[in-house]
């Protein structure tokens, strides 16, 4: 098979009609889908298909570890997000491992095709949720309850899909058992369109804080209170959208600051709303680079804040520290692959988590419209079989002795 | 009984947990629910409810018409809205009816006590939605086709409800048959609170323009996109609702400008948004005063817009020109009352769709906080219970010679 045709077996899931592109979120129907399509792939291919206790899925060509090499990324998606973020990883180490089957090779190592639990955190808010529950880095307590949009916690969708909640939680045995693992995934950016480079590596994910904030104020009729007599949290909140634009101007090129996501309360045509809730993304160079700019923003927005009369209060959802990916394994990688660019990425993933604990290396695959997390999101096809002839010469590389 | 005792008989229908105070919208549970409130108080007088094609409810002491006096309001609310806005004027107008029947006293003219659909909007997005079609002043055509969130028309909702969407459209013989319309309603600021006066009159409602704003950028991933690179209409929405405010300030301290309501597409946490939809409601003193301040803050906000790679486009979702009261009626009303106040309201009200008509007056009741469209609405009982005996008096003063 190739790449393409794997996409293709998957390219009607998740179609998002509203938005465009793909909604894919953890155990909806598109992901129950899609997790069905990983089965079958596998089932293909020989490899036997076990769920762990925090709903990610693993393929495994030969025993269960130890020292096991393991490739994959995620299925879910943003809501109208782009056909490769994820799948592609996960597609193209199926293609790989069918590559080196075709080969005649056998692996000295094991070797899973892996794909993880609502990388994105579209539905519960925290993104990277099943490799961060499989290290320990989030309590099993704490995911147990989140809630999406509906109300429904994750032990409620867990026991909808007749799963056993209480699996949820550290799998320190099968961190363990993993020796190395290297994650291929599509560029969100257009540096390797500019070098001219189909595939590169990835030096460090940069690190990335997510924020809820609250403005309270007052609801009222929109057509009866005066303007003075209001507090407003829909103009506080412009005071707060620009703080955060100046604030990561003002930090320079590598800084990022984008809010993308609200909620208005009630979100009436003609009614002065009580409260919005703004989530704040922001990403720089480093863990205090992060940091001083969430305060240099908070302060920023304050003045407008409480000009308007409305209070603000700031919830850290989450905080992704600055990632160095093993360099000993990228040099390896970046060698079979014949040279390669190196680059920081500014997006999270699966990989960052697993870093502190696994030798972690990532594969870029080149994105010529450099868009992501939306529709337009791209990969040339011949891109994509590079990157899959790559990786399964990788894991050739890496699982080729023990 | 009292108006307090009818209201305490409707209170536990269509609480909103989420938001505080009241959600009841077209045919939603909470309105079916209203609506066999309606019948039952009714049939306890012995009035005949019959409903019109446009789903207004009309319990009629004597014949239906001519020259009848029409008295009533609205039962739905805005989303999270408070207990008095549109029941009081229907619980006080049972209520008049009760006591000027236990008097012993017979009407001259035939009395209706009506309650309007959809008054507020908030499930269709047209205000007034019962009357506006009543008078023919917007095609039916065009209401049909009206969906709600959920995609539902009103053709569906009425169907569903086991009407006939048929009926829907123009009714000038029902018009033709009233010969009054006084709409009670609790007041939406503080006027009368300033003023010492339990209850007032109205002398006109200013006009009130609604515009759906719609601002396109470009979905991209907050964390790879540099700053430079980024057409964010969020950012872009900050300088709408900045434009918006100015500008209501620079027009006087009776001009009114609210975004009280968003959708913003995709609405994911680590993505930069695509689309942006703000409603932005405008009301001043006179209909071109609302033009003028609508073009002001388009002219504003679009350097913003533009500045961010953004595009803006505007469409007219309503526009209720000013309307006056009737004179000779406000005074005799006024006179009844024993002299009150004659106060404007920002507020539109479904007396302002029949006033061109059909001879129309309203009565406000003292609203303590002059919250509005909240659950923080406020009316003290004496004063409700002042409005019902005041009302009663008004009946028996139209009504008692035809």
């Amino acid at each position: 098979m190739t790449v393409r045709a794997r996409l293709d077996e998957i390219a009607d899931i998740g179609r998002d009609p509203v938005r465009g592109g793909y909604s894919r979120h953890l155990l909806d129907d598109a992901d129950l889908a899609l997790r069905a399509w990983f089965h079958r792939s596998a089932a293909e291919l020989g490899l036997d298909v076990e769920r762990d206790g925090n709903g990610n899925l693993w393929a495994w060509w030969g025993a269960q570890g130890p020292d096991a090499v393991a490739t994959g990324s995620h299925l879910d998606s943003v809501p109208g997000g782009g056909a490769y973020d994820g799948p592609l990883g996960v597609a193209s180490a199926f293609e790989a491992v069918a590559q080196l089957q075709a080969s005649g090779w056998t692996p000295a190592r094991p070797i899973a095709v892996v794909a993880f639990s609502e990388e994105e955190g579209s539905r519960f808010g925290l993104p990277c949720l099943g490799t961060r529950l499989m290290v320990g880095a989030v309590p099993a307590v704490t995911v147990r309850a989140l809630a999406d949009g509906d109300g429904r916690t994750i032990d409620d969708v867990w026991s909808a899909a007749g799963w056993d909640p209480r699996g949820i939680g550290p799998d320190p045995d099968r961190v363990a058992r993993l020796g190395a693992f290297v994650e291929l995934h599509v560029e969100q950016g257009r540096d390797l369109e500019d070098r001219g480079a189909p595939l590169g590596t990835a030096s460090a994910i940069i690190p990335h804080g997510r924020w809820r904030l609250t403005i309270d104020g007052e609801g009222n009729h929109a057509g009866t209170t005066p303007i003075a007599d209001r507090r407003d949290p829909v103009v506080a909140l412009a005071a707060v959208v620009t703080a955060a634009r100046a604030t990561a101007v003002a930090a320079g090129p590598s800084a990022r600051a984008t809010v993308g996501r609200l909620a208005v309360t009630p979100n009436g045509t003609n009614v002065i709303a009580s409260r919005v809730e703004a989530w704040l993304d922001i990403r720089a160079a480093t863990d205090d680079a992060v940091r001083a700019q969430l305060a240099a923003t908070i302060a920023r927005a304050e003045e407008g804040v409480v000009a308007e009369g409305c209070t603000l209060s700031v919830a850290e959802e989450s905080f992704s520290p600055r990632v160095d990916f093993d360099e000993a394994l990228t040099a390896r990688i970046g060698d079979v692959l014949g040279g390669v660019p190196t680059i920081p990425t500014g997006a999270g993933h699966d990989a960052g988590i697993v870093a502190p604990y696994v030798p972690t290396a990532m594969i870029f695959v080149r994105n010529p419209t450099g868009v992501s997390h939306a529709a337009g999101e791209a990969a040339r096809d011949e891109d994509g079989e590079a990157g899959a002839a790559g990786l399964a010469a990788v894991l050739r590389d890496l699982a080729g002795r023990s």
